[in-house]
Order: C-alpha cells, then sequence, then structure tokens
C-alpha cells in the first residue's frame, strides 16, 4: 500500500500500444512514464524541459535504477509519483508507480539526472534555487 | 474550428518522448494516438481490444489514411475524435485531432478496420450489433 | 512476389519489443520502418536528415496512405523499398515491405512529402537536384 | 576503449525517430536496444522469447540499472554487448553499448531477469542448462 506522501503524482491508463506480445506494458515504456511524470512536475514550479534545452540548459539523466515488481498490462490505471533531493550537481527523483484502484506497487525508481549547460556538467541556478523551494516546503 | 459532432473524443497532451529532433510529435506517434482513442471509445460501447483477442476476434486495421494539418508540440493539449461507419466486412473509423484550446485542426484520419476469426476475414457479430446501435442512436 | 525495381531497398528484422498484445508487429511501428528507409535512402543520394533540419530546411510527410496486407510477427526479417517522384513542391515515395525469405507483401504505402523552408512551403533546390538525379538515372 | 571479450555483440544504427527533441537518442530507446540484443543472444543459443512466452516461460526483467556516459545521436553507429551470469533463479546480464568506430562507451547496463511458470518465479531447465553451456564454454 500506498501511504507515502510525494511531491508529486500523475495519473495515467495504459495504451493498448504500449504492451507487448507478453501481454503487458514493455519494460522500456515505465521509463516513458517515469520521463513524463518529471517533466510535468518541472512545470508545475516553473521549469520547462523544452524551453531549457532552447535556451541551453541540457537536463540529462545520468544514471536510473528500476526495481519491477508488478507488470502493468491492458487497461490498468495507475499513479506515478516522485519525491525530488539534490546531491552537488545531480538531481535524484525517487519515483514509484502504483497501480490503480487497489495501489499495488509496480515499479520502484531511482533516477539520478544532472544539467550540461555550453557542453559541460554545471549547475543551473534557476533549477538549483526552484528544487530548493520545493524540498523546503516539503520540509516544514 | 470543429463544430462537427463525433461518436467519441479523448483528450490527450503531448509527451516530450513523444517529440522527435525536429522538435514536434513523431509523425508515427499519431497512429497511436488513433488507436488509443479506438481502443477507449471501443470499451464505453461494451468492446475491449484485449478482450476480443483473448476470445479470438482479431481487429485488425487494413487501411489507413492520413492528412498531417498541423504539426503538435512539446506541452500541447489535442483532442482525437472519430466517428465511425460499417460498409460490408469493415469498420470505418474518421477521426481527427484537433490543438486544445484553439481547436486548430491538426491531422484528418480514415481508418480501414476489419476482423479476423479463426484466421479468416470475418464478421463479429457482437462487433457489427454494437457498432449498429451507436449508427443508430446518432441518426435520431 | 516482388520482381519491381527500386530506387533503393532496406533489411530489418523485428525487433519483439515492436510487437503488440496480438503478437504481431503494432501498425504504428511500420511507419517508423518506413520513415528511417528514407532518411536512409536520403543519405545514400547525400541528403541528410537531421543536417538539413539543422540548417532550416524541415522535410515534412504531409500525407500517408498505408495498405495493411500481412503482418510481420517475432522473428520475421523483411525488406522496405521505395521509388520517388517529384510532383511541384512535393515528393512522393512508393514503399513497399516485403517479408524474407517469401517476398510476400506486408504493406504498400504512399508518403508525401514537403519542406518548409523560414516556416513556409517552399522547394528546396538541394533536394530538388538531387531527386532528379534520382529520377533520371533510373529513366536511362 | 572496449577490449572486453563478450558472449554475445549486436550491431545496431541509430534511428532518427529514436531520437527526441534534444536530438539525441531518447533515454528509454536503449532498453529497447539491450532487450533486442538480450533476444537475439538467446537464439543463437537455441532459446526464442516469444516462443518460450507461447510454451508459459515468462522471462521478466526484475531490476535494470542503466548509467549513461555518452548520448548517442542522429546516424551514430554502435554495438550493444552482452555477457551473462546466473545466480540462483536469476540471469544476470552485463551489457555495454559502445558507439563506432570510435567505441566510445555510451551506456553500462546491469538487468537482472528471471522466469515465471504457471505464475510462479521458478527456474526453466531449458534455460538453466543452456546459460551453464554458455558460462562454461567462456571459462575454457
Amino acid at each position: 500500500m500506498n501511504n507515502k506522501k510525494y511531491d508529486f503524482e500523475l495519473e495515467f491508463k495504459v495504451r493498448d500500444y504500449e504492451c507487448d506480445l507478453q501481454g503487458v506494458v514493455n519494460n522500456s515504456v515505465y521509463q516513458n512514464y517515469l520521463e513524463h511524470t518529471r517533466h510535468e512536475f518541472m512545470k508545475t514550479i516553473g521549469l520547462d524541459f523544452s524551453d531549457m534545452f532552447q535556451r541551453g540548459i541540457v537536463a540529462v539523466v545520468a544514471r536510473i535504477e528500476l526495481a519491477y515488481k508488478q507488470a502493468l498490462q491492458s487497461g490498468d490505471r495507475f499513479v506515478c509519483n516522485l519525491n525530488v533531493e539534490q546531491n552537488g550537481l545531480k538531481y535524484i527523483f525517487y519515483q514509484d508507480i502504483y497501480r490503480l484502484p487497489d495501489q499495488k506497487l509496480c515499479l520502484k525508481a531511482m533516477v539520478t539526472t544532472t544539467t550540461i549547460i555550453n557542453g559541460r556538467l554545471a549547475c543551473s541556478d534557476e533549477i538549483a534555487k526552484t528544487i530548493e523551494k520545493v524540498v523546503a516546503k516539503r520540509e516544514i
């Protein structure tokens, strides 16, 4: 069961074209769900992935760890959640996927991202300040 | 502008992973939108694509015609609509995609589907009767 | 059987993640095959899709017509062929997919493309001259 | 540089539709490359993913760890390699992706797979014996 509190959560529904010949969502598609959730979260705090890229701030995934717990299948509804932490030049997203309505845990993910500015790993003040606010707000 | 009446409409939001290196939704992804809309429509009238497949009723696309009018891009919301007609063993879906909120027409599609039962083109009574009801209801 | 002569052909092998819950290649994936074949063809005549985009020449699909003849499945090898014709500001690609080794026709496609330069439909001299050479060479 | 010896390697070329709006291969697509490489490897040792599924042997990914080192982009050729180890009911695939021709390391992956038979985690003798042979052969 999902009793944790998250910085953000987004509801999805499995689309049939996301399922593979085993009749379940293909493993790679969970990364799509995770990415879309991160990008939607970013928008809610004023950061736009596409817009940042246009301005030379390239957000990239450095590392991803996925533990598959329960396969999603045709017709399933689910939520993808996230919490974010800063660690030096890295932003770490803890993301879980729970099936609805039974709240069965389907996937646990840890996604380590960073930013490349002018071709180099670098801290974006814009991102740093925004994420700090999220973390500060959570800790109150 | 979109003043037509449709049998069904579904709202979507572009996901960044659906965009290609031109920064717009890749052409093939529109077929995903169209398929998901047809399958969701089918569910509202009691027909489930995955469940029918399990029971040996294989719904297939025989022909698809797409006219691309306006590219969707990162962050765009849109609706995918459909009307359905029966023509012998074929079900023809007329599907349009309109960007929101400006109702700009993005795609016009005609998707001809049929069913294969026991390895042969065949009419599924279950589908035929259900679609007839949709058409009858519309004509009142 | 495939006895026609084509301007270009490319061999592929179905990848399992391209198959959907019916156990066959998902309909949208054929557009991926067609696109990749067009882009590889373009490279053989000196035109690079990504490079043209960087230089402001945006090649786009205006219209696509697909007739699905035989579903490809896990493990299938196939070729995707093309012939190209110019018609005003449009380039029309006739593309067929044949399964190997039995040369069974799987898909017939007509893909109408055009180019947008500085935000307007426009003729790219670079593309026009290159395609003309392909057509001229074929007619000898 | 890539001096290691692998149980299997497969060459690919980036397809433009695999690139996202940052102009590089989308993170999720690497899982497609990894999966296709594992399935092709399996075939070379007599195990077919799709065929096993038909017979009730469901090979699944339990855990995946990806370290992204260098983004692949339009036109890049690359190899995806693998080594396999058995550990109880799990098969662990160590998979690396190297860009060609410069052999630059792009991705390091560890993919933990297992099998579900009749709905339960179980050892497939067929898989176990086949993988043992691969490992034995390597150690000679």
